[in-house]
C-alpha cells in the first residue's frame, strides 16, 4: 500500500532532490506540494517546485503557493548557499505547468479533512510557516495527521545559521513552536543526521553516470551545493539535508534516533530557533519527537541513486 | 456615505453593546462579524454574536467563527468578568440564525480582496488572532485595509490582567505584534481611554428607561459587568471598553490621543502583552498607532443611549 | 532618638538637595555617604557629594567611592538632565575634604556589621549597584538593615528613560533585582510620587529667599534642573525626586502608598528595568515593598524650605 | 620561573584532583585558594579545600571563603554527582588549618593590585561568582590579570545540567557574562574537552598503585565520581573536568582549541547559561576566548599520575 504524503518545501537544491526521490518512489503517493518562503522567496520556491516536477515528468502534481513570510519575523533567505535562483547549478526550462489556485494552507486543511484520519503524512523541508498556519487556523486537523517528518534543527552539530540554530527553524521559530507543541507525532531529521550523509566525488559521479536529465541535474546541483560547506566547514562534501526526510519514509532503518523532548527557543535573540533536544533526558519534559542522531550514508546514497535511476 | 466595517469580536457584554451600537448606526455598514476565542471560548462567542444580532433585529448579518486559540499560547478566558456564558446578566433565547460556512479568516481575506482598496475598516474587540492570521496568510490585504480601530492595551492605566498587560493583548501577544507591525493605520482604544467612560446608576437607568428589549438587555449586562470593577478597583462603575471602538468611528472628537510608537512585549513572561507606548517620545521608534488617552464620558453615553433607542 | 542612615547617591542636583535635607535634619545621623556611578560617572559623583557636604558646613561627613559601573550593563549617564558636572546651575569650589580610603561596598558591610542590627537605614538615590554588591558579597548584612528607602521606578507615571522604565532602575536592573529580592523591608519612592512634588516659581524663590549660600545653590540647581522637564513634558516644574526619600524618613505622613509586590524586568530589552508593581493585586506574588503613590507637595516644600533654612 | 595562580573552586572531587595537581607542580605557585558555592554549599567547599591542602601536606596554603550564592539566582548544588559532602568516596580527617580572615573577593582584588600586572593567572573551577564580584567591585584589576583559565561551558557536547548548559555556567550565568565580557584573556575548558579525558579502570588503578594517601584518595574519589556519568551517559568512565585547567597550564599542547567568540545566554530560561560558541565563525562577533575542543587523554593521565606521585 502506498503512503500518502504532502511535501511542504522551499526549493533549494536539496529540496529538489527530495522531491525527485519522492516522485521516483512507488511506495509514496504525493498528494501535493506546498511551497513556502525560505531558501529563496516564495515566487521562486513556487516556480522551482514546478521545474522539478516537470524534470521528473510529473506535470500532473498539484503545486500550491503558501506563506510568503514567517509568522512574526522578517523573512531571511539563503541565496549564499543555493544561488540566486535557489536551483543554481544547471539551467532548466521555465515550467509550463500552472500553480494550483488557492492557498497552500487551505489545501493542507482540506486534504487532511477529506482523507481518512491518520493516512496523510506531512513532509516539511523548509520553515514551518505553512504547517503552523494550517494548525492554527484549523486545529481539528492535528489529530488527523499521521505523522510530520521534517528536516530541521540541530543538537550536537549545532547551528548552520547562528551558533545555536539551524536555518529552517531559525527562519520561523514561532511556527516551529506551534508544530512541536501540536501533539502530532514528529520525526526530526536534524543537522546531526544530515551531516552524516555527505556528498563526495564518487557519489556525485554516480548521479551523473545515470546518463539521464535527472541524473545530470542532480549532479549539477550537488556540485554547486557542496561548494558552500566545503569552503565553510572544510568538510569533504555537502550534506543532502532534505532527501533524508523522504529516505526516512522509504527506509527508516537507515536512521537511528531517540524519542525525546525537543523545545524551540523563541525568547532569546542569542539562541533563537535552537532545537533544545533533551538527548540525555536531564529534564522532566515529556518526549514530543523522534530526534534522529545517526544516518547510514552508504545506504542513503545507494537508495537515492537507485531511485533517481527510475526517473 | 456609509463606512464599511467588519467587527472582530469575542462577546462579552461590552462587545455586545459595541455590536448593538454599530447596528444602530446608519453611518456604518456591517459587512460581517468574525468571532474569536477570548472572553469565553469560540463556541460561545460565535453563539453570542448571533444572539446580539437577533436582539437587534438583524438576523441577516453574516457571522463567522474564526480561531479558537491564540497563535502560540494556550487560551485564557475571562469568565470571572463576563460570567459563564459571556453574556451573563439576562437570559436571552438561543439564536435561530446560522453561522456562515467558512472560516472567519477567509471571510476577512475575501472581503478585503473584493471590496475596493481602502474602503473597509476592521474593528477588533478581542484578541487579535483572526486579524493576525489573515494578515499572515494573505499579506496582500494589508494595504487594502482602510484602518484598524481596536480596543486593547493600556499605558498609564496599566494592566487589568497582569500588572503590565490588558486582557486582549495579553491573551495573544504574538497576534498583536503582527498587527502592530503590519503597517496598517491603527487606532488604539486602551484602558487609558475606556476607564474614562464608566457606567453609573444614571447611565444604566437611561438604558433601562428606553423601555425596549435592547435597553433592558444593555442595562442588565452593564449591571452584571460593573460588579467586577467595583469590587476590584473600588471604582464607581465599569468601563464600557469595546463600544469605544464604534463610538470613535461615529464621533472621533469624543476621543483624544497621540500618534506614537507602540510596541508589544512578547519576550518576558513578567511583562508579556504590555503595550509599550512611547507617549513622551523618549525613543527614536517610528509612530505606528494613534493611541487614545482621553475620552469624553458624557458625550459617549449620550451617543450610546441615543443610538440604542433606535433599535 | 536619631535615626542612623547611609545615603547611597550619584549627585545630581536632586541628590544634592536630598543630602542637604538630611544634613539639616537633627532626626537623622548620616553615618556616611557612598557614591555610585549614575547621573554622571563615579569620579564626578564622588566629588559632588563632597562639594555638597562642604556647602552644608559638614566636611566631617565620611564620603566613599563605590562601583563605577552597573553589574552587567554598560554605564549610561544623564548629563542631558544634570549638565556636564552633574551639579550644573551654579559654580561651587572644589572640595577640600578627601574621599575616605576603602570601597563604599566595604563601608556598607562593615558599618552594618558593627552597628546593632536593625538600626541602620539605607537611602539609595541612584542605581542600586553598591547596595546589590554589598548584599551579594556579604548576605549576612541583609537581616541587619532596618529598611531600604529608595528613589526609583515608576508605575502609572511610567518611564522617564524608556517608555517602561525610570532611570535609576534602568541603569542597573540586575542590581535592582537583587535588592527587591533581598527580603529587606523596602520603601519605594517612584516617579508616581516624585512627579507630584514639582518645583514652581514660588517654591524656587522661597529657596533663594533664604538668603544663604545653601538657599542660593538650591535655587540655582532647581532652576537648571526644571528646564528639562518643562521642555520635555510641558509640565509646570521639575520633580525633586531624591529629596522625597529623606522627606519620607522625616515625615512619612506626607506620603501614601501600598504594600505590594514589585518585580524588576530584567529579561526583555523593550521593558528592561520596569518596576512591575502589582498595585491592584492581580497576581499571587507576595508583597515585598511599600510603593508610594501619592505625595503632599505643599507639605514637602514646606518641610524642605524650613530645613534648608537651618544650614 | 614559576607561574603564580589563584584557584577559585567549589570542591567537588574533580576540583580536589585539580588542586592536588597544582600543588604537586613546581611550575606553579598557588598564591591562594578562593572558595565559592557550587557543587556543594560554601561551608563545605571552604572546608573541602582545606582538607585537600592538608592531604597534599600543604597546610600553609591560604584558603578564603567567598560568595555563598550566585549573583542573581538561587544557589543550585550538585550533591547527586559529588555526594553529600562534596568529597564522598573516602573519609578524610577534619582540617586543622583555619580559613583566612577576610573575603575571597578582597583577597583576589588585593593580590592582583599587589603583584606586578600580568603575572597572576586565575583558575576558576566552579561558578564564576567570586571572580565576577571582584571584577565588578574593582574593575581596575581586569587589565592586571594575566589570564583566566576556567572549566565551564559546553558546545558540541551540550549540557550536563540542562540540555543547553553546563553546571558551572548555569549556576551563575550573570557572573559568567561579566567574566566573558571583561576583556581579560580567557581560556575555556568546556565539556567538549573534558569529556575526552575519561577515567577507566587502568587509570584509576594507576592512581591507587601510587601507594600513597594521595593516590588512594584520588582513586576513591574517581571511583565515586564516575558512577554518575556511567549510569547517566552509559560512558566508560567519568570526565575529570577541573584538572584540565591545571593540565592546560602545565602542558598546553595536550589541548587544542580556537580563538572564537563565546557569549553567555542570560535571557531565556530554556537555554540559560549556554555558552554560545561561534566555532564556525558564522557571526561577526569578536573573539573573546580560546575555546578548547580537543584533549589528549593519554597525555593528560600520564601527566596527572606522574605529578600525583610527587605528593
Amino acid at each position: 500500500m502506498t503512503r500518502k504524503i504532502i511535501i511542504d518545501t522551499d526549493p533549494g537544491q536539496d529540496d529538489a532532490v527530495a522531491i525527485l526521490l519522492a516522485l521516483a518512489s512507488p511506495e509514496l503517493e504525493v498528494l501535493g506540494i506546498t511551497c513556502v518562503a525560505g531558501n529563496v522567496p516564495l515566487p521562486l520556491t513556487a516556480k522551482n517546485a514546478r521545474v522539478v516536477c516537470e524534470l521528473a515528468g510529473r506535470p500532473d502534481i498539484k503545486v500550491f503557493a503558501g506563506c510568503d513570510r514567517p509568522l512574526l519575523r522578517p523573512l531571511v533567505t539563503a541565496e549564499y548557499v543555493h544561488g540566486k535562483t535557489g536551483l543554481d547549478g544547471i539551467a532548466l526550462p521555465e515550467p509550463g505547468m500552472a500553480l494550483q489556485p488557492g492557498h497552500a494552507v487551505d489545501f493542507l486543511i482540506e486534504t487532511l479533512r477529506r482523507e481518512p484520519a491518520g493516512t496523510v503524512t506531512l513532509c516539511p523541508l523548509g520553515p514551518l510557516t505553512n504547517i503552523a498556519t494550517a494548525l492554527q487556523k484549523a486545529p481539528d486537523i492535528a489529530p488527523r495527521i499521521a505523522e510530520i517528518v521534517l528536516m530541521g534543527g540541530a543538537y550536537f552539530e549545532v547551528g548552520n545559521t547562528t551558533p545555536a540554530a539551524e536555518f529552517n527553524i531559525h527562519v520561523d521559530p514561532q511556527a516551529a513552536e506551534i508544530v512541536f507543541h501540536s501533539g502530532v507525532p514528529l520525526v526530526v531529521l536534524p543537522l546531526d543526521a544530515t551531516h552524516q550523509v555527505l556528498t563526495n566525488r564518487a557519489r556525485i559521479e554516480a548521479f551523473r553516470g545515470l546518463g539521464t536529465p535527472v541524473g545530470h541535474a542532480v549532479a549539477s546541483w550537488t556540485d554547486f551545493f557542496e561548494r558552500f560547506d566545503m569552503e565553510k566547514y572544510g568538510s569533504e562534501g555537502a550534506p543532502l539535508h532534505d532527501p533524508c526526510v523522504i529516505a526516512y519514509l522509504l527506509q527508516p532503518d537507515l536512521f537511528e534516533g531517540r524519542h525525546i523532548n525537543v523545545e524551540i527557543e523563541t525568547v532569546s535573540e542569542l539562541t533563537l530557533g535552537m532545537t533544545v533536544a533533551d538527548w540525555w533526558r536531564v529534564t522532566d519534559r515529556e518526549p514530543n519527537a523522534y530526534f534522529v542522531g545517526r544516518a547510514n550514508a552508504e545506504g542513503f546514497y545507494a537508495l537515492l541513486t537507485e531511485r533517481l535511476a527510475r526517473l
